[in-house]
């Protein structure tokens, strides 16, 4: 069943967590109080490179589209929401405890874990580990809504943003003048306490979720299941993912979620192996029913010629984060240029958090920076570009590199004689010159131009 | 101290809840459980508008500034945070229960509060209730982190964006090459388990802060604090507020935070009355204090000649919630125009959910709709359009007034001639021909002209 297309990927784990703390990326949370393990802030980059992503999923999923609209759920819902979902009562993960070393373990991944006391030998071997019996344990966070415990209610914070958007089905039917097909989309932060989070971003007790559920009428779900899977891996493919690191894998019948009919996962081979970077289930109408059960208000389709049924549910879901590492995986280079070694992120002009650079070959020219603070100031206010003098030329290309910046502006003394600069790329390191005037509409349209990935040297 | 402006709008809250609901832009959450108090979800223009505000709000603090840098801390950070920043200790409502009919107050908001068994019958008399003494209640919503309760660990949700920059403070200092002046940014969620929300989403448990943090040599505070209230001032008004219905309040000394040395408030005058929209504080050095102390680690700036500080610190900090509810408020009109009556959102095209509509004339007819469709195929992948082509045109453009829709593009039998579209001006109501092939640019230099609202008719 399994479709291969890659090989392994050269890039491990750890370079992408070092060029991310070092360029400001991603810092790990809290720091200066030893941190909160699986946790992490965003820098500066970080946030520029999320905020595209976030972007180009909406535009493709809301902005260039007619059959889809937007939503925006809160975090805290009733409680009533996650018992009709199945959440209060199957969102678990099974624990077992260790009596010698009394840490606490999955007891599905046994085979990743050690006995914190007597850890075994070889890898592979299994943990030497004295375990209790297996305990369910909720994946969902708890709080308390309201002034004091006695008088208040447990709430949880959602582990998904879909029950969100099953629980304003009607109002969404009703107001946006829909009928199937049609879906609602939806991003924003979900939080699972997870016991065994890990491998940087990959499984964090908080992310950013992207989901979009689809609705059609129940015979038309096997066809759109399968029109999501191959828009959303194009999507992906768009954003500059190599093709051969990216791959479908439907379920096995044993893996599937228990509202789930079928579900593909788009994989990526990430330095840990090919896992998830999205899935797209067929939710069938597990939610819908179960909302009307325990609601009491009709989630269904009734068309104006009596036609009246319960919608199925297409599901692409994704979070930033796991699109964030296969960005970076896939752009990460190492390389020597001439007779200088260089780390460049190969970064789709489009997701990358810098567009430009505008560089004064000698900044303590003054004919020199103020073309490129001019230049600079013309640029920002619509593109998010940096200014830099500070260092030598080379050592600038470098930093922005680095970064995944596509293109260097540079003002040198030839554009004091003829206002042009050199535009330098970042891939093929090409530099040509063009009018200091056209630089503004030359970025614009570059970044309308469609990308792929260079092949490897 | 107060600098008057405006005068009383006449603008209920409850017209702008009920425009909400009615086109979808705020939806009360959990409504088929029978809702949560005190908390909304997003409809699709709601969240089409709060993307353009935080996108302005991104756009004018970190895109078109050199000294300020974006960052995106964890909701939940490592407990000590808290503690450091007193939150654990100070982040508290007095509360008080009435005995009578069991319900609980705020101690300091007993004027705005009546015994359910005994209400009092004339306003402003006092609450017929037998009270109890105040305790002290904490305003953060708790959680466990970790696997079981004995063996995890209390956790907060974030009150505020704030101390998750404060922590990254020496990170940003060191990677992003900066010295103070300079500042950090960073927009998302805070919770705070509120004991008396209301006034829809004016006082609500969950919403979206955007906050900046600006670090300044000490003696510099006072004029970097003025500052700051005009750049905040000016960029309110440049989302279109109307100048009347916006002042400056410095707080007295007695309202003023633990943390702040001086603050004032940027005002909207709300339908509830004269109430913060933002609010501008000198927080002075108490934060890396705070934090130095707890941590261990030196938050100060150390310049290369040895000089030596703990900056200090000016925060502009907003919610998008509010900028949300002012807007409406200001762009809010009921009107008679010709015989009928519209009501129309006079939002600035910048943060109008939807900037332009398409409409063919008469649907049904072949060539309107094949020029209306390709229009809008050709517009909707650079802007947020829409295409509506069921009913009567004058129904069609009330629609587009109540949403606020700048500009009205009619596909009619002239454009099959001579391949001219009309555009409608939402506010004048004036309409114009222009060729169908040049809308997308004249929609973009229109989009980037300046703004003010119109006089009142």
């Amino acid at each position: 069943m399994w479709i291969r297309y890659g090989s392994v990927t050269d890039v491990t784990m750890d370079q992408i967590v070092s060029l991310c703390r070092r360029r400001g990326f991603v810092f790990p949370s809290s720091e200066i109080y030893g941190g909160l393990s699986s946790t992490y802030d965003y820098g500066h980059y970080g946030v520029l490179m999320k905020n595209e992503i976030r972007q180009a999923w909406l535009r493709a999923m809301v902005q260039e589209r007619d059959d889809i609209v937007a939503l925006d759920s809160a975090v805290i819902l009733n409680p009533a929401v996650w018992e009709a979902s199945g959440h209060v009562a199957g969102f678990t993960d099974p624990l077992v405890d260790c009596r010698t070393c009394k840490l606490r373990f999955r007891a599905d991944k046994l085979e990743d874990s050690q006995c914190g006391k007597r850890p075994s030998k070889k890898p592979g071997e299994d943990a030497q580990c004295d375990l209790t019996e297996a305990r369910q344990f909720n994946l969902m966070f708890q709080t308390q809504v309201g002034a004091l415990e006695g008088a208040s209610s447990t709430a949880f914070l959602r582990p998904e943003t879909a029950q969100g958007i099953f629980i304003n089905f009607k109002n969404v039917l009703q107001l946006a003048r829909r009928k199937p097909p049609f879906g609602i989309a939806q991003t924003g932060k979900s939080f699972r306490n997870e016991i065994t989070p890990g491998n940087f971003l990959f499984r964090v007790r908080e992310f950013e979720q992207m989901e979009m559920e689809f609705f059609v009428p129940p015979a038309d779900a096997p066809k759109w299941h399968e029109y999501w899977i191959e828009q959303r891996l194009d999507w992906h493919l768009g954003l500059g993912l190599r093709r051969e690191m990216v791959r479908v894998r439907p379920h096995e019948a044993e893996e599937l979620s228990h509202y789930s009919s079928a579900t593909s996962d788009i994989e990526y081979l990430y330095p840990i192996g090919w896992q998830e970077l999205e899935g797209v289930a067929n939710r069938g109408d597990y939610d819908l029913t179960q909302h009307t059960k325990s609601s009491g208000t009709k989630l269904e389709f009734v068309g104006q010629d009596g036609e009246r049924y319960v919608p199925y549910v297409i599901e692409p879901a994704v979070s930033i984060e796991r699109i964030f590492v296969a960005l970076l995986c896939d752009a990460y280079h190492e390389e020597v240029v001439g007779e200088r070694e260089r780390t460049v992120l190969r970064l789709s002009p489009r997701v990358a958090p810098v567009k430009a650079a505008v560089l004064p070959l000698i900044s303590k020219d003054t004919g020199m920076a103020t073309h490129a603070r001019n230049l600079f100031e013309e640029l920002r206010k619509r593109f998010s570009v940096e200014h830099d003098d500070s260092g030598q030329i080379g050592r600038r290309y470098r930093r922005q590199d680095e970064i995944g910046t596509p293109w260097a502006f540079t003002i040198d003394e030839q554009t004091l004689e003829d206002e042009t600069v050199t535009v330098r790329d970042r891939d093929s390191l090409a530099q040509e010159r063009i009018p200091i005037s056209g630089v503004a509409s030359w970025l614009s349209a570059a970044l309308e131009q469609p990308w792929s990935p260079p092949a490897a040297a």
